[in-house]
């Protein structure tokens, strides 16, 4: 289900639809087009990226529409009748093939590519980049805290802290990543999360004090209860409050399910507060930590020996810090069934042509190796080069091979059925077992290979000579 | 218009409802409570946040409700009948009490209060944070750009790097720090911001060469057409063609609005595009330069004597990069008509009690020169003290003062007409205007004097002794 679904046409910058009226004038609304969705650098100066967002692009092409709002305001705007006439019609017709989500992928490989006409290729290309990167970003973080937090709970806390709506994708990214529950009800309703979530000071802050506020709350929330005990403070109110109410739950026949420390130094607090649950034998007790928590607060606190069991995760991780956002890009590689390239001043911006997929080289235990880029039609890849370095090159011949991508949509049809989000999360989990630990580690991760077959580099070396022999001027 | 519409009573973390749910089980739904929005620290190392949201705040809580699909999820979830029938008739009936949309603010002042009864005041928390710290930030970092820029043109290009739909109300918030026009088509839909956009790589790339692709965008768009040229090489190709087609204009009377550079070395091709349209007596086609910039690559580029006329701001902008989040709190002040207070294992973290306001002290230009956080029956104040440590104080005896704060909702209905978008982006440039540079600097900036009256000071210090006294066991 999707929640945003009005004016999704409007839902793009302004030169996609100026550039869609000037094909559709200039007489070329059928011309064929390609595009590839690829990343530039792995976020958070890690090894990886962990696909996200796809089924909720997917989703948002098959509602998107141009409304008779949408087309008066785009006359007003400027645009001619004409060309309004054909968007009321508009509806992407087009195919996409792309890895699944919830794949590790790595920067420069056309994750995804998308062919259709060229308007209606080029009109997706905002909501195509605004969904996946801010998917996978944030997936990418929060698969970096779940491998710091080992098997605790996590919870996603950050709805306050999220960048205004953009927090429904979040949540559903974070459990993607690893998360196991969301504070935010809106996400869970949609995706089908987990929701969770008991008291905030203000709870306590509403009775006289905080025994009486604990003995309140447990009164109508008996179950899986946690209590924040920091109001005040931690070990001289809050822990001995919640001892006296989980003896008398345990009176009634019924268990405190937990703490929550929100501030202070979680490490002391949680190891006194363990200390102090495990004397009255209250051993079963949770605690959980929340406060300004990420992948290497929490590696600290485990390091720490801290006596913490979940953690609740907010700002860092739903914001995607400190990077924020995700670099990838949606470039032409195909134009009326021709390969197709740009220059750049910079080097590394030269994008690949041609009609490209991903082949996963692969070792014994199926630990992934290498990732090779070639033509659709190359089956096999005996050797890969760097793209900007033909020195640079991996032999990957008679070694075993995967294809990670497939169609997902065929002439605007979903191809294939959509996936719970926790099915996402545990396709995503077991791909990042096949990633071997040192692509994992947060510092200075080992590179993993990733190269062009020398049939991709051929060709972008002839288009290459081509284009600048057309278009610059010898000096 | 509100494009987000549906669903808004569950935009909100589960705890707000299990504490809703809480409160009118135990029998104190109308208990009255006042809360205080107010943030720790200024964004990005700063001196001031730019105050944002305020109008999509109001809107959001006009319209939100609990719809039956909504309460059918939360029964699902394990909310009560009773309680259920009660969130279907709910509406928001609180007031509101806040400085306007554009305001300069500071760390630790209440910026805005609510007060109504517990149930609504308590649901709203998840929705005023994540709308208040977003647009805020957003604001504030987009003021620091519009700093760096000077008079010149700035455009906001980020919504691919967007985070998600938080990209509709980022672009506003771009706005209301000093950008002139947005790409965002939504957001300029919603808001009645300025669109703007005209062509992007894949455009040239789909002509065979650059001059043919130049030349049928200015067929379609003659006036105010930019063209992008660095899709082959700036200063061998696409300046040169640009120049071609620029001449061709003039020759049918018209003229070529301006060129694109995005990559490469800007302050260099810059420089050495403008004396290539100089020489040609083009000294009117602007030059636009994207590409990752920020406050601090504008300000090097300026320094460097770039020729650049005006500036595309994408990812940093549009994600608040580097901090991505505004740390806003909302925390209880009054309940059932007492002041009531936090303490904290962090003693910065203590909350200021009371029903308070904002009086800003200024010199005898208008300029502010400090703000005194005042309990809202002082009409004046004397001497204002930092609230950490009383012996940091500031005279403001017998200097002239503003209340900068007003009712903006009574009962659930606004008490202000809405403001253009436009109107808000005035006023925050003129109370920029009136903050002291040395606030407003980059590195660091002077810290902006804050302070509580004797009487909020005295009133925290009674209930911190009580609030002791009545939980805090003595060891």
């Amino acid at each position: 289900m999707n929640i945003f679904n009005q004016h999704l046409g409007l839902y793009t910058d302004f030169y996609e639809l100026t550039m869609a009226q000037g094909y559709f004038l200039d007489g070329r609304k059928d011309v064929t087009a390609g595009f590839d969705y690829f990343c530039r650098t792995n976020p958070f100066q890690g090894g990886y990226i962990l696909f996200a967002g796809l089924q909720d692009l997917l989703d948002i092409l098959q509602s998107l529409k141009f409304e008779d709002e949408d087309c008066a305001y785009l006359k007003q705007v400027g645009f001619k009748d004409e060309f309004l006439r054909y968007l009321k019609k508009f509806r992407f017709r087009g195919n996409i093939f792309s890895v699944c989500e919830g794949e590790v992928v790595f920067p420069l490989e056309p994750v995804l590519r998308v062919e259709g006409n060229i308007i209606e290729t080029q009109i997706i290309e905002s909501m195509v980049l605004n969904i996946l990167n801010f998917e996978s970003l944030i997936a990418t973080k929060a698969s970096r805290v779940r491998r710091s937090a080992g098997d605790s709970l996590i919870t996603d806390f950050g709805l306050r802290r999220a960048q205004g709506f953009g927090g429904v994708h979040a949540s559903r990214a974070c459990i993607i990543g690893g998360f196991n529950s969301t504070s935010n009800v809106l996400s869970a309703f949609t995706f089908g999360l987990k929701p969770v979530g008991t008291q905030a000071h203000s709870w306590i802050q509403s009775f006289p004090d905080e025994l009486t506020a604990f003995r309140h709350f447990v009164k109508y929330y008996p179950d899986r209860c946690i209590l924040l005990v920091d109001t005040y403070n931690t070990l001289k109110s809050g822990v001995p409050n919640a001892i006296t109410v989980a003896k008398e739950l345990e009176r009634q026949g019924k268990k405190l399910f937990g703490i929550r420390l929100d501030s202070g130094d979680l490490a002391y607090l949680s190891k006194q507060a363990r200390k102090m649950l495990d004397q009255e034998g209250l051993g079963d007790v949770i605690i959980i930590a929340s406060n300004q928590l990420d992948e290497y607060v929490i590696r600290s606190l485990r390091d720490q020996g801290a006596g913490i069991d979940a953690y609740g995760v907010g700002t860092r991780v739903i914001t995607g810090q400190p990077d924020a956002a995700l670099d990838g890009v949606y470039k032409m590689s195909m134009i009326d069934g021709k390969p197709k390239l740009k220059l750049s001043e910079n080097k590394e911006k030269m994008t690949l042509p041609g009609v490209k997929k991903i082949i996963r080289v692969v070792n014994e235990n199926k630990e992934f190796y290498a990732d090779a880029i070639v033509l659709t039609q190359e089956e096999t890849v005996d050797m890969i080069y760097h793209p900007l370095d033909r020195e640079r090159n991996v032999r990957t011949a008679n070694l075993p091979t995967e294809e990670i991508q497939s169609a997902v949509m065929e002439d605007g049809k979903l191809k294939q059925k959509k996936m719970p989000v926790e099915q996402i999360a545990a396709f995503a989990q077991q791909r990042l077992g096949l990633l071997p630990d040192e692509h994992k580690r947060f510092e200075n991760p080992h590179i993993y290979k990733v190269g062009v077959s020398q049939k991709v580099l051929d060709l972008q070396g002839r288009l290459a000579t081509e284009a600048r022999a057309k278009n610059v001027k010898k000096s």
